[in-house]
Order: C-alpha cells, then sequence, then structure tokens
C-alpha cells in the first residue's frame, strides 16, 4: 500500500477549536482585559493559524521519522531522531513554548485556553517530539512555583526559554502507583546541599541531545525522614553542576543506565536512571524546604495530567481526521441502496453506514473530549482573571478544575486509544501498515492511561478526595451547572429527547455517588477501588454529553440564521448531530452501569487467588 | 526492565482445556468409535500434553525473534525470522498439522475439537508463524474438497504433509470486503489451463522458505465472465509448475512486489503479489469448474473465519495467563485493609481490587469465548460422526456452526484486543515494553478484527443470512437451547440470580432480531449495516454468557463432592466466579443495546458527508 503525502499530514479542524473558544465557552469575556490586555480575538486567532502552521510543516514530518529511528542511547548520551535538536531550536525561536508563561522569565501571559489549543495541536503532530518540551515546561513550572527566588531566576528562567531541559524523576523499580515506596536517598552535606543516591525510571527524556543542561527534579528521602510519602523532599539536581551565574560545571554523577524499547513514543527517550551510583551526584532542596517534595511535585502533576488528557485528545482528533480523509478517499463496494446490484458504481467508504456510525462516534468523543479540556482550562483562566478578588467564585472555579482533572486525564486517555482503534478499523487492512499514520496513533497512545498516575488511580482521586472536597460542594457545583441546561434545554424541539438522556445520566450518577458514601461508611471499602474506574467513565460520559448537548444548542441556534448554501450551516449541523450520536448511543450506558453498579457484585473480591487459573 | 525467561514463556491452563471437552462438551460421547475410533480419552490428553510442550519449546521462544527480525525481501524471495523453516519442519515431522486431516492423505482423522484447542496452543505461542501452515493447511483442504481427484493428489497431498505450502490470493488493491470488484484476469490456453494476470494484496505467506513450492489459489475473472462475485473462479496457481509426478519445473511468473511493514504479526509475510506482468503465468481451474470461484473459497473462508477466532482466543488466553503471572509476582502498595499506613507490608498487585477486576474480567472472556469455540467445534463433530445418518439432528448441529461461525470470528477478534489492553494496563508501565510479550500481543491481535472478512462483514453475514436460515430455524434452536438451561438453573441458589440475568438478555437480543426483521420489511435498509455490529455483540454475549453459566453449574455440582484442600475445589471456584462476573458486570449490557438500538437513533445516516468536518 502507497500513501500519498497528504494523507500522513497532521491536520485540526480550527473552524472547531474557534467555536469551542468564542461561540461556546466565551473566551471574549476575558480577552483584551487585565491579566490577558495584551490578548484580543484577533491575537488569539494569529496564534491558532501560525501554531497551526508550525505543527504541519515542522513538528508533523517527524512524527513518522521519530518513531522508525527512535532514540539511541550511545556512550551514556541519548541521541534523539533526526530533525529533533533543530525542531526544539525552532520551537523555542518561535516563542510557542512561552505563551501562557510568566512576562518575568518572557513568556506573554496568554490565556492558558490557547495554550492548551496549541498544545493539542503540536502533540496532534508529534507527541513524542513534544514529551522533551511538554516536562521540560513542567518542570520549570514547578521550580517557579516552588523555587526560592534564586532557584527560579537560576533555573526556570533558562528552562522556560529551552535552553536548558527538565525532567521528573519518581518512579522506582519498585515504586511506581506506590510512589511513597521510594528508595532514593539524601545526605545532607555540610554547604546545605544534598548527595543524591539511588536508581529511577521510565523518566522521560532522561537524557537527550536538544539543549545544554538537564534540570532533573529528584524525589529522595533525607535520611532519618519518615516512610511514605510524607518523608520525602524535592531536589534539583542539573546534569552539569552551574555557577550562580548558570555557567556549567563539572558533570554529576547522572548516568543513563539503559533506555526501555517500547510499544510507541519511541521519538521520546525512557530512561534508567542512576544518580550518585560510582561519584559524587549533588542536588539542591526545591524551595530550600524539607520534606515538602510531595506536595511540590502535586502541583506539577495536576498541569500533568490535564497534558495527558490533552495527548489523548491530540491523538484522538488527529486519527479521527485522517480515517475521516481516508473514508472520503477510499471507494469500495457500493451503496446499500444497490446492495443487489454488482454494476452499481463504487462509492467511497464513507457512505456505509457501520463507516459513518464508527466516524460519528469518534467525531462525538473527540469534540466531546475537547470542549471538557477547554471548560477546564477556562475555569483556570477565569480563576486567574479574577486576580484574588471574588473569593466565591474562584473558589467555584478552582474546585471544578480540581474535579474535573482525573476525569480529564482518564478519560481523554482511555478514549483516545477507542478512537485509535476505530480509525485502523475504518482504513481496514491499510490501517495495519504503518503507510498510514493510524496504527503508530494507536501504539504511541497505549501510554496515556498507564503514566502521570494510571487511570485507576485518577479514579481513586474521584471518589476517594474529589467527590467529597469542600464538603461535597465541588460534585454539588457540578451537578447544578448540568442541572440548570437540562431545565433550559429539555423541552428543545431538536435536542429535547437527548437531552432527557442527560438528565437520566445525571441521575445515575448521582445515585452511584451516594454508593460510594455507603461503602465508604459502611465499612466496604474493598467495593470503592473495586467500582472507581467504572464510576469516572459515569462521570465523564455525563461531563462530555453535557458538554457535546451544550455545544448543540449553540450551533442550533447559530444554523438557524444561516442556509444551506453557507459552509457553516454544516460545521453547526456536524456539532448537533454529534451530540445526538453521544446522547443517544453513549449516555443511556451510564443508566446500565449505574445499575450493576448498584447490583454490589462481588466476585473479584471473593475469587480467591489459586481460582484464576491451575498454572 | 528485566524481563525473567520465565515470564515470556506461553502458558496454557491444561485443566480448563481438558474440564471444555471431557466435562462440559462431553466429547467423550464421540471417542472409540467411528469415524474416531483410533482415538480414546488417554489419546486426546497426551495430544494435548505433547502439543503443549511443543508450543512453550519450539514455537515459543520464536515469536519474539519473529516481532523484532522481521521478514525481509531479498532479491524477490521473502526471508522467514531465525528459526522459522526449521520450526515448519519440526512441525510436519511430529505430526501435528495432520491431526483431523483425513487418512487418505496421511491425517490422523482426530475430532476437531482436539485440533481447535491445538490450534489455540500453537497460535498463543507465535501466531506469526502459524499463519504459514494455518494458510497452507485450508489451502489443502479447500483443494481436498474442490479439486478434481488428480489435482487432490498432486496438490493436496504434498500441501496437508508440508512438502509444499499455500495461499488465499482474493484481495485486490480496489477488492477488499468488496471482492466482486477483483480485476484479476484468466485467458483460456488451447491446453485446457489458463493465463493469469493481475495483482493481489495482503497475501499472507505469498512466499517463504519453508516449503519447496508454494501453491497460490488466485481468484479471478474468466474473459467474458459476468461483474460481481458470480463471475469469479479459482485458479491453482504454483510458484513453480510441476509435472504429474509433482517433480518441480519452471517458475511462474508469480513475483512478490514488495512486504508489508505492519502494526504486528510481523513474523508473517504480508505479501503484494505479481501474476503474469512479464512473463507466462499459468493456472488450472480448481475442480475444473468455471464460475464457482467464490463458493469454493468460502467453503474454506468458514474455516478461515474460525480460525481467526481461534486466533483471537489464543492471543487473549496468552495475555491473560501472561498477566496474571506478573499480577501474582509484582509487588507494589499495600493493602486496602491497611491504607493509611504508610509501613504495611507491600503486597502483590494482585491484591488489589481494581487489579482482580481487570483479571476476573479476562478470565471470563477468555473463558467464555473458549467454551463457544469448542461448542462450534463439538457441533462439527457430532454432525461428523452422524456419518450422514439422522438428517434431522444433523442439520441442527450444521445450523448452529453456520449460525455461531460469524460470532465467533467477530468477537473473539475484538474481545482479544481488549484482553490484550487490559493485561498491559495490569502490567503497568512494564506492559509498554517490549521486555515483556503482551504489547506484541496487542499489536498482533489488532489484525484479527479486519482480516478474513471484516467485523462488520462478519455482523453483516450473521443479521443478513444466518439470523432468518431455514426460517429461521437456526436462531430458534439457539435460543431454544438457551431456554433449556434458563428453566432449569434459574432458581440455582448459587447461580440464580446470574441465570436471571441470562435470560433477560436473551429477551433482549430476542426483540432485537425482531427489530431487524421490521427494517428488512419497512424498507428500512440502512439501519440494518448501521446497528448490525451492536447486534453481533449481543448475540456473543448471550451465547459466551450462557455457556458460563453453563460451566459454572457444572462446575458447582462437581465442587459439591470437594473439600477445599484440593487442587480442583479452586478451580471449580473460579468457573463459578468467571460465570458470575460475567453475568453481573457484561450481560446487563445486553439490555441496554436492545433498547438503544431500539431507540433507532439515525443521526450517523443523517449528518451529510460536509458536517463530519470542515477540512
Amino acid at each position: 500500500m502507497q500513501m500519498s503525502q497528504a494523507q500522513n499530514r497532521y491536520k485540526a479542524d480550527l473552524r472547531e477549536l474557534q467555536f469551542l473558544v468564542f461561540e461556546q465557552f466565551g473566551l471574549r469575556d476575558l480577552l483584551s482585559k487585565e491579566p490577558f490586555a495584551a490578548w484580543g480575538e484577533d491575537e488569539v486567532r494569529m496564534v491558532l493559524d501560525e501554531t497551526y502552521k508550525f505543527a504541519t510543516e515542522v513538528l508533523g514530518p517527524l512524527n513518522g521519522v521519530g518513531d522508525r529511528e527512535k532514540c539511541k542511547l550511545i556512550d551514556g548520551k541519548v541521541k534523539t531522531p533526526t530533525g529533533f535538536p533543530e525542531a526544539w531550536k525552532k520551537l523555542y525561536e518561535a516563542g510557542w513554548r512561552q505563551l501562557s508563561g510568566s512576562e518575568e522569565f518572557g513568556g506573554q501571559g496568554a490565556p492558558r485556553t490557547l495554550q492548551v489549543l496549541v498544545e493539542e495541536m503540536f502533540s496532534g503532530a508529534n507527541v513524542a517530539f513534544m514529551m522533551y518540551p511538554g516536562l521540560s515546561l513542567g518542570a520549570a513550572e514547578l521550580i517557579d512555583h516552588c523555587g526560592t527566588d534564586e532557584q527560579r531566576k537560576l533555573f526556570a528562567s533558562r528552562m522556560y526559554g529551552g535552553k536548558w531541559g527538565g525532567t521528573m524523576c519518581l518512579t522506582e523499580p519498585h515504586a511506581g502507583s506506590d510512589v511513597g515506596a521510594a528508595r532514593t536517598t539524601a545526605k545532607a552535606l555540610p554547604d546545605g546541599t544534598y548527595k543524591i543516591q539511588g536508581t529511577k525510571i521510565f523518566i522521560s527524556g532522561g537524557d537527550h541531545d536538544c539543549a545544554d543542561n538537564i534540570v532533573h527534579l529528584v524525589l529522595a528521602r533525607i535520611d532519618g525522614a519518615e516512610a511514605g510519602t510524607k518523608g520525602l523532599s524535592l531536589f534539583i539536581v542539573p546534569k552539569y553542576r552551574v555557577d550562580a551565574s548558570g555557567n556549567l560545571g563539572q558533570p554529576n554523577d547522572v548516568k543513563v543506565a539503559s533506555i526501555e524499547h517500547k510499544m510507541g513514543i519511541n521519538g521520546s527517550a525512557t530512561c534508567v536512571m542512576q544518580f550518585g551510583e560510582e561519584d559524587s551526584c549533588v542536588g539542591v532542596l526545591v524551595g530550600g524546604v524539607p520534606h515538602q517534595g510531595m506536595k511540590q511535585m502535586f502541583q506539577m502533576m495536576n498541569y500533568a495530567r490535564i497534558g495527558v488528557g490533552i495527548q489523548g485528545l491530540a491523538i484522538a482528533g488527529a486519527a479521527y481526521l485522517s480515517a475521516l480523509e481516508y473514508a472520503k478517499d477510499r471507494k469500495q463496494g457500493s451503496s446499500i441502496t444497490a446492495w443487489k446490484d454488482p454494476t452499481a458504481p463504487r462509492v467511497a467508504i464513507i457512505d456505509h453506514p457501520d463507516v459513518r456510525r464508527m466516524l460519528l462516534g469518534m467525531k462525538a468523543k473527540v469534540e466531546g473530549i475537547r470542549a471538557l479540556i477547554v471548560k477546564l482550562s477556562m475555569h483556570q483562566d477565569r480563576a486567574t482573571a479574577l486576580g484574588g478578588k471574588n473569593d466565591e467564585q474562584a473558589a467555584y472555579h478552582q474546585g471544578q478544575v480540581e474535579l474535573l482533572t482525573p476525569i480529564v486525564k482518564a478519560y481523554a486517555s482511555d478514549q483516545a486509544f477507542r478512537v485509535c482503534e476505530d480509525a485502523i478499523q475504518v482504513y481496514g487492512g491499510a490501517g495495519y501498515c504503518q503507510d498510514y499514520p493510524v496504527e503508530q496513533y494507536l501504539r504511541d497512545s497505549k501510554i496515556f492511561s498507564i503514566y502521570e498516575g494510571t487511570n485507576h488511580i485518577q479514579a481513586l482521586d474521584l471518589v476517594g478526595r474529589k467527590l467529597g472536597q469542600a464538603g461535597g460542594k465541588h460534585t454539588q457545583e457540578f451537578f447544578a451547572d448540568i442541572g440548570k441546561f437540562v431545565s433550559a434545554k429539555q423541552e428543545d424541539a431538536v435536542l429535547g429527547a437527548s437531552v432527557k438522556n442527560l438528565a437520566k445520566a445525571q441521575e445515575a450518577v448521582g445515585s452511584a455517588a451516594f454508593q460510594f458514601l455507603g461503602w465508604f461508611k459502611g465499612g466496604e471499602m474493598a467495593k470503592v477501588p473495586l467500582n472507581a474506574n467504572r464510576f469516572l467513565e459515569m462521570m465523564s460520559e455525563l461531563a462530555v454529553g453535557w458538554l457535546l448537548l451544550e455545544g448543540a444548542a449553540i450551533a442550533s441556534d447559530a444554523q438557524s440564521k444561516l442556509t444551506k448554501d453557507q459552509k457553516d450551516w454544516f460545521f453547526y449541523e456536524g456539532k448537533k448531530q454529534a451530540a445526538i450520536f453521544y446522547a443517544q448511543n453513549v449516555l443511556p450506558e451510564v443508566v446500565a452501569k449505574a445499575k450493576m453498579l448498584g447490583n454490589g457484585d462481588k466476585s473479584a473480591l471473593e475469587i480467591p487467588d489459586e481460582a484464576f487459573a491451575t498454572v
């Protein structure tokens, strides 16, 4: 099978992005005033256009290259695939990494919502490459927020600008989901620095050839600190030691022991790192405070989790548009209306009902997840825009960010994989071949449900922390927002039946939430993790169904002012049909899931370990 | 991450295989009498033991090798991975390819059920390798059944024995699911042979270095034949021409233009084949009859489809046992009963409820699908055992084979992918790395839903042909079998609640079947393909739920005679819990799906093509 250049090109639907920010989520409310005074509608549109160009012209062409060439470990140093160091340089030179960064370090102070959409396009074009600047930005933000002023100026400034890279070093061979079991040690030295010793695994970008230095953020236990997560501290451990002016000195003893051979994201180096195994490895405490490692890391982790949600969205979106293009192009079989006539003309496969079903299902998931992620980032931006005023409103927005974060991470990552599965199915045999991009999308996307906290960790965060946070206030406000929409639109001529499915789904989620309360109180603790993933899925489907229908209602109004010869008429029609599809084909499952959850099946708890198999 | 040798070893649970054939499906009824007179219980057990040994010792170690080395096209010839030609030789020398073959050509006349279990183990150990002998056997059986006596003796005999290989050449660049659009031509030559010209794609084992000759079965249109599938004929086109004694002569002009670079099954060469592009390529009509190509091919295709179902089962089973082993071995976190104590001892991850949930879900799917496949093969064997007597019984068994074939192919292949997804999730980050086998299982398994008729083709076969076949008799008999079980067991103390879920699922499937009848009759034809996949899934879940519960009822009886210090007590407990899990966590979805199907949502039909995206 041969692929045309066009078919492997990353595509985004800018019209859809504009709809979300300007028509559905009201970004204009925040533009051209503090703290986003420099950002008007024109600037936002311009950045979307330009970053899309960057995504397709610079990052996209390296996506297949990175997958085929992979990273290599040569003499202890990681060599990234051809073109990666140059792309890194271009990315920072163009300023696209500093869109929403603070102006103190050269950032442009854009709304986070804009950055989210840019991240989607960049990751959609080349998710493996974007791991390097992605983790680097996260590490820079952590130092910016938690570091001493000296650390901020020395490290964060250079990391924001791409001169230095950064990593997060949490996981150890025996401490993955169980971070608190980490064994890496830190010994205080007389000069206030610490001697770091230990092994970290699955370190993305643990080494690379894109930046002059790499700043590792390493979680370690200071000698004598207590067990578990509470005894962990966070250290800045640069690959090359630096003086106060940022000049590079001697290397620390930071070794890449090996790199993983993975199923996907092959352009991203996943390293086993050894700190201070033979020689001296020196680090400084982030912010100069001990035993705050988990708290500091968590701040960054929330962004990282939203970041993984964006990765899921990005790959799902790319896979959808790729499959759509193929379905419009590929001719096979005749129309269902002429199925008995072998001489009937061949049609594009988008004509076949089953292909339409897959495509519309993909579209609904992609656009619903995108709406959810933009909703979340708008909560962040609105909280920022309040600038410390109106505490109640700020708490509302911040509460929604807390509640939606695990949902975004887990649902987007799980569904990205499903969307890729459908994309391959639309392609048929061609989709299984490396000539087309969808099989790489699927391989790349499988990691999203695992890293930055597995999706079960997200589900536990949701049911164990977020659901009851602030006395359940965040959850109640989330339900109230949906309730308002249901009241307003349940009698809508076009969408009413679908909105009623939303109301049923909400009722089901509400009753399931009370189940959890009962299990917590009634001592049936094991049922909480047993049902947590299912509950997260239900909450996600409720949220996505709501935002799709909200968008559809706006689209329906806008469409009524247009005629069928206008391109936007079709755009709005697509928004409506995707929402209806989701409401009719996904939301009813929420009700079924609530019933199953309520049945209280305990078979998975009751089966003895020896009964799983005789081998 | 490092893998111990043991963790990458293929494993099968022989106790489970024995349970199915001897305790649940009554293979003993057929043993030690005609036509299986040579096969007693001891022989069956011995073959299972020996083939398991062959799978783990010969085939399993080459699975990773094949994936890494892949096939190479050198000077127009395919070089298979290291060890493949030797494994081919050992496989045929040991006689394992001729278990159920006809005795005329050296076959051992075993029940097909035994062969199915052997195929599962061989494909589970190395599915890519097994493509070569698998397609070869299919091609041999086709010639055996449809060929002239001369063709049978010349070709089939050598293909059964592994001296020559075989392929099926159907797909063309513009004729995949739409086989009838094939453009390969056949021109009659004066000596009764045909000149073949055309290009075929996705030809598994189109060339390899395991056998002396390769016999291609090529679908082509004789000049002047009608359009569509009815005008196609099937030709025997050997790589090297042969004389009547089987001596190899001049090569035919059969070229491998290229091999595909795929997501998985990399040890299997997927070829683009050119027949008669430059020079002469001569073939003979299978059976000497023209225009019967599709009919002849279909006979083989049914076996091939069941074969893909077995591949799905095989990979799912291997992935399950691999994840189970890891879950018992890998320590992470503390028990849920001590979740607030950081000093609590670390436990194996199988202790965590979410891991148990995934494992039991995998076990239920694997064992349910295995039961379904064995059920199908037992129908085949019982029909064979009737030997032409008792037409009504034979028609019943044959009808069930027809009905279950698309279900086995589609459900096993779709769920294999899901089981692999869960297996990776159980492994966590390690599962994403090539040190462990599960990421390869996932990549290998993705093709199963596509080849040998996509799963949508299977769904159309089910709703368009099988459901109403013989006036709906096969479907009614299938329902009657389930109904009998429900009546007998719905008040069972342990399983009763689950059996009631089965009854509800059956009712739901029944009402959905009537929906289809309405759409066919009411002229709403497009709703048939739109809902076909969902219906196939419902029927599959019903069938699997039934057979799991049937097995559980048998296990429950057997268990009541044992005490907890006996290994089998745990084996039977596992059968029960898996059935309960499926009945409580999957069967209720059948009811939800029926409701959705009944809603008649048409969004995917109504959305205009231009509304899917603006790009």
